[in-house]
C-alpha cells in the first residue's frame, strides 16, 4: 500500500492546542499543520484531505487535488468564498458536544432574559433586596430560526424548560409541540416572537437578515413588554448598528450575542456597553479539537471504505 | 344553608396585590385580610379556614377554632413553632407555576456557573475578548437535596439540559436515569457533588445542615475545579459565614442563593461582595397569589364535599 498523504490543516483558533493534539491525531497518515512555520513552503499538490477553518487565501491555489475538505466548525462560511473552492464533498463538523454545549448556551440566554438577571446582577451590586415577579417561562414564545441540527436540539430544550417554542426554516420541519413555519411565513413568525434565536448558518440570504426593519416585526407588549433578540448563528446576519439603535430607541429590550461582524468585536464598540446587551466572545460552542480530529478521521474512513461521507454541504444553497 | 365564615388571611409579602386580587377571590364566603387595619379587633373566633404566611404571634390564640391551617408558601416553616399550633390538617401551597419557576431559577444557576458567567460579565465591562472553553454540562455533577414536588422537576430538567445529575431524600427515590441516596448516605452522596442544589424544607433537622464540615466533604478537583453551593430551599439551613469562609478559603468556587438566615440580607453582609456568589431575594418561585387563592378554594371545596386534602403537611416530619 502506497504512503498516505497527510491530512491538511489550516484551523485558525487555538494553536497551542492544535499543535498538541495533532501529535497523535491521524496517526495513519499523519498531518502538516500551516500553522508550523517549517509546513510555509510544503508542496500540497498530492494533499487528499484539507481541515479548514479561515484557511489561508492561496490554500486551493497550493493544494490542487483534493478530495475532501473538512470544516473546522458547523457552517462552512469561512471558506465557501475563496477563489479556487474546488468543486469537491464538503464536510461540516457535527458532533454532539458541540449542540449540547450551543444549547447549553441559548437556554442560559433565554433564562437570563426572562429571570431578569441584568437587574438582579445590579441589585446585588448596590445591595439591594428588591424581589421580581417575572413572568414565566410559558408566558414568552421563543422564535428559533434555522431549525437544522442546533436549532433542534435547542428547541427541544426550550419547550422542556416551559417556554412557549416555535420554529422557522427554509423547507418547513415537522416537531412535536412546536409550531414551524418555513421561509415564506416569516412575517407572521416574527409577529408571535417574543426572544429570536438566530442559529442560521451565513449565506448570500441570511447576510444582514437581522436589521431594523426585522426587530420592527417582532411581538410586542408580551409578558415582559419587549423584544429580545439572541445570535449564536453568524455575526454577518445581523447589522449591528440597527441591533444598537434598536436597543436606544425600545424597539428591542435586550440581546445576547455570541457573534459579531467583525470578530473580536472592537473595544469601542457600543455593544459592549449596553447593560441589557449579554456579550460572549464566539464561544457558545466552541469545536474540541479531540473530536473534531476523530469526526474527520471517521469520516476519511467512511470514504475511503467507499461509504458516502456524512454532513456534506449542498453547494447550491451554500450550508 | 348558614352563611359561611369569611376565609383568614395573613399573609406577610405583596400586601398591595394581595389586597386588590382579595377583592374578587373567595366570592362564597369573603375573606378577612389582616394587613387591613379595620380586621384588627375582628372576632376570630368563629374561623374555619386561615391561610397564612409569617403569621402575627397571636393567630392562634385569636383564631381558636380553625378546621384547617393553608400555607401561603410551599413549606411551612413559617408557622410550625408559633404558639397554640393547634392540632389540624396542615396544607401547603403546591402549584405548577410554582414548580416551574423554580427549576428555571435552578437550571439558570447551574448554567450560569457552568457557563462562568462572571467572568463573561467581567470581560464584557473590561471590552475583552477572551475565549473560554467551560467543560460541558456532561462533566459536571449536579446532587440534589431534597427530591420533593421541586427536586424531582429540578433533576428531570438538569439532565435533560447535560448534566449528570444525582438526587437525595431521607427515603429513597426512584427517578429515571437519576442515582439516588437515601438520608444514611449523605457522605458518599457529596462526594460525588460537583454543585450542590439545596431544595430542602427546613426542619429541625436541616437546620445549619449546610455548613463548614458538609462543604468540605463535597467533590473536588472536577471538570471547574472547586464545587458550588446552591440552595433556595431554607435560608435557616445555611451558615452563612462558613458559606463566605469557604468561598475565600477555596473550599467552594462560587455560590447562588436565594435564601438567608435573616430576609431581607442585610446590606453590610459580606456575601453581596463576592464576585462569584449570585444573589437573588427570595424570588427564584414566587407564590403567584390568583394561583394561591384558587389553590386554596379548591382545597376548601374538597374538604367540604368530604374528599380529602391534598399537600397535608406530616406533623412528625415537620413538612
Ligand atoms: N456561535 C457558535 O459558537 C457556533 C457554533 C456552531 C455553529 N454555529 C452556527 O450555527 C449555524 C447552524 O448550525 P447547524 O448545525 O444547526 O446547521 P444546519 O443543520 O445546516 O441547519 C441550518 C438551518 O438553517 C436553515 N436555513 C438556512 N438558510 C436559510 C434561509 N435562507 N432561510 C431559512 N432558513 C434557512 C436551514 O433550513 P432547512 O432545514 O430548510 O435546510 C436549517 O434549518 C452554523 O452554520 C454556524 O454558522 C455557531
Ligand atoms: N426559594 C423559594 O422561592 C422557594 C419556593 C418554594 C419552596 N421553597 C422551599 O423548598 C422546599 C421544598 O419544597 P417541595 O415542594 O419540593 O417540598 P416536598 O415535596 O415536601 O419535598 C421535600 C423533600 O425534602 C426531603 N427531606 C426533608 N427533610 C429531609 C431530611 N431531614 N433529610 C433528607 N431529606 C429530607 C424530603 O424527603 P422525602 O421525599 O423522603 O420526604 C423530600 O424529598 C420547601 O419546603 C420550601 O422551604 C423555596
Amino acid at each position: 500500500m502506497p504512503a498516505r498523504p497527510p491530512v491538511l490543516i489550516d484551523l485558525k483558533f487555538n494553536p497551542e492546542g492544535i499543535a498538541r493534539i495533532l501529535k497523535t491525531a491521524f496517526p495513519d497518515r499523519g498531518s502538516i499543520n500551516l500553522a508550523d512555520p517549517a509546513a510555509k513552503s510544503r508542496d500540497l499538490s498530492a494533499i487528499d484531505y484539507a481541515l479548514l477553518w479561515k484557511p489561508d487565501a492561496d490554500l486551493f491555489e497550493r493544494a490542487q487535488n483534493l478530495k475532501v475538505i473538512f470544516s473546522g466548525g458547523a457552517g462552512v462560511d469561512s471558506f465557501m468564498n475563496l477563489s479556487g473552492l474546488p468543486d469537491v464533498p464538503i464536510v461540516r463538523f457535527v458532533d454532539s458536544s458541540l449542540t449540547v454545549r450551543m444549547s447549553e448556551w441559548v437556554v442560559l440566554q433565554c433564562l437570563m432574559h426572562l429571570r431578569r438577571q441584568r437587574e438582579h446582577d445590579r441589585h446585588q451590586r448596590d445591595r439591594i433586596w428588591s424581589q421580581m415577579a417575572p413572568p414565566e417561562a410559558a408566558e414568552i414564545t421563543v422564535g428559533v430560526m434555522g431549525l437544522g441540527v442546533l436549532g433542534q436540539d435547542a428547541v427541544r430544550k426550550l419547550k422542556i424548560m416551559g417556554f412557549n417554542v416555535i420554529g422557522w426554516s427554509r423547507s418547513r420541519k415537522r416537531l412535536d409541540g412546536i409550531k414551524t413555519f418555513d421561509a415564506s411565513e416569516l412575517d407572521i413568525f416574527l409577529s408571535k416572537t417574543d426572544f429570536l434565536v438566530g442559529l442560521l448558518p451565513l449565506t448570500p440570504e441570511t447576510t444582514g437578515l437581522y436589521d431594523a426593519r426585522l426587530f420592527a416585526k417582532l411581538h410586542r407588549g408580551g409578558a415582559l413588554g419587549k423584544p429580545v433578540f439572541i445570535n449564536a448563528g453568524r455575526g454577518r446576519s445581523q447589522v449591528q448598528r440597527d441591533i444598537v439603535a434598536a436597543i436606544e430607541s425600545g424597539v428591542l429590550g435586550g440581546a445576547s450575542l455570541d457573534v459579531f461582524e467583525v470578530e473580536p468585536l472592537p473595544a469601542e464598540d457600543p455593544l459592549w456597553g449596553l447593560e441589557c446587551v449579554f456579550i460572549t466572545p464566539h464561544d457558545a460552542a466552541i469545536s474540541e479539537e479531540n473530536a473534531l480530529f476523530r469526526h474527520v478521521e471517521a469520516q476519511i474512513a467512511r470514504y475511503e471504505r467507499g461509504e458516502p461521507l456524512e454532513f456534506v454541504v449542498d453547494r447550491k444553497a451554500g450550508y
